[in-house]
């Protein structure tokens, strides 16, 4: 390996998650995301280190900040898993026990037994059920509406397909977590949270597996 | 009410269940499924009794045999649900008390308790989660794979996202029934009954339900 600029602090350099819709960013501790028309309009002055599952958006990045570093190949995940998205390893290796769910645009959900990965599975993203409502019948095709509680048994359509869909994301998710702790990330974390009694959110778990890898790789200094 | 022919037996008479895609009969004992283009050959001549969700299918049945009768209004479920289909209506009909799955172009959960419906929820067909999960990403769009268990964990794409999808329903189907009975009908029936321990196929749910409607109404005689 070519010999790296190492960095003393995370205030010194800038998180990229690239992901199919948006772009996320961490600087420091501020968390911002983007559309890849508005990367330029971010104005980002510090070296970006960056993971990518979007290839059109890394072009776009890369387009924007040339030197901005892909650091998917300096770490290792321990797993048996094949094609696994560079984001779910990148939340998996910042959790030594327990089961990772990343809830955006698909859900996934992760087991993770003293550091090693163990397998998971994948669900629409929330806002992706609509389409396969739609498909089952045009009746089905049924505004979003936020639950209180699971308690409540369903008395009409609308509320019908919205309990559904929570109630099969979250019991999927309890099966596989039995009594082990639950860690959330994506834009839909806070919501099935609530969902959850064992569970906490953490908005940056994948960058907190970013500053691991980048930190076992010798970029950013151990503290 | 006007009066009505009475029939001593089952086999005197033809039930009909019009579904969103299919029509299905039971001529006494057979079941048989037809497209609303093929109902012509099928040259029933025994009376016809149905069910409709399909506005479509049920002119397309009207126009071959306009002599079928529509029970819709010849019995009562109790339930304080607004707007269950028919065919939901029919299947708790045949169940005293236990968990109803109706597993075909649409999944719909029903808990009946003592005959009375407590209400109930809604999930996307096994069929219809393709398009949720092609709009979750690309590389999510993977051809149904039947799986023999849920034990192992999926180490790749397409186990993952059939494992995930199959287990999000198997597990809602669960938390929903406690240690309840629960009673499969519909095309993907067979299929998910084994993965529940507690249930039971039953293809004729639905015509069980419209005998009882039929024997309610004194249009079938009771033995």
């Amino acid at each position: 390996m070519p010999a790296r600029q190492s960095f003393t602090d995370l205030k010194n350099l800038v998180l990229c998650d690239i992901g199919n819709t948006h772009i996320h960013f961490a600087q420091n501790y501020q968390l911002f995301s983007s559309a890849k028309e508005d990367l330029k309009r971010l104005g980002i002055q510090k070296e970006i280190f960056y993971i990518s599952v979007n290839e059109e958006n890394e072009k776009a990045l890369l387009n924007c900040y040339p030197n901005a570093k892909n650091i998917a190949g300096f770490f290792h995940l321990e797993t048996d898993y094949i094609g696994l998205g560079i984001d779910r390893q990148m939340a998996c290796l910042a959790v030594n026990n327990g089961v990772v769910v990343d809830a955006g645009s698909a859900i996934t959900i992760d087991l993770v037994k003293e550091g090693k990965h163990l397998g998971g599975c994948i669900l629409p993203g929330l806002a992706q059920y609509i389409h396969a409502y739609k498909k089952s019948a045009k009746i089905l095709e049924q505004p979003f509406k936020t639950l209180d509680s699971l308690e409540i048994l369903p008395k009409n359509t609308r509320d019908a397909v919205n309990y559904g869909m929570i109630l099969s994301v979250i019991s999927c998710i309890q099966h596989l977590a039995k009594n082990q702790k639950i860690y959330l990330c994506g834009g839909d974390a806070k919501y099935l949270s609530a969902f959850l009694p064992h569970s906490v959110c953490k908005e940056r778990l994948v960058f907190d597996g970013m500053e691991i890898a980048l930190k076992k790789a010798g970029i950013l200094e151990c503290k």
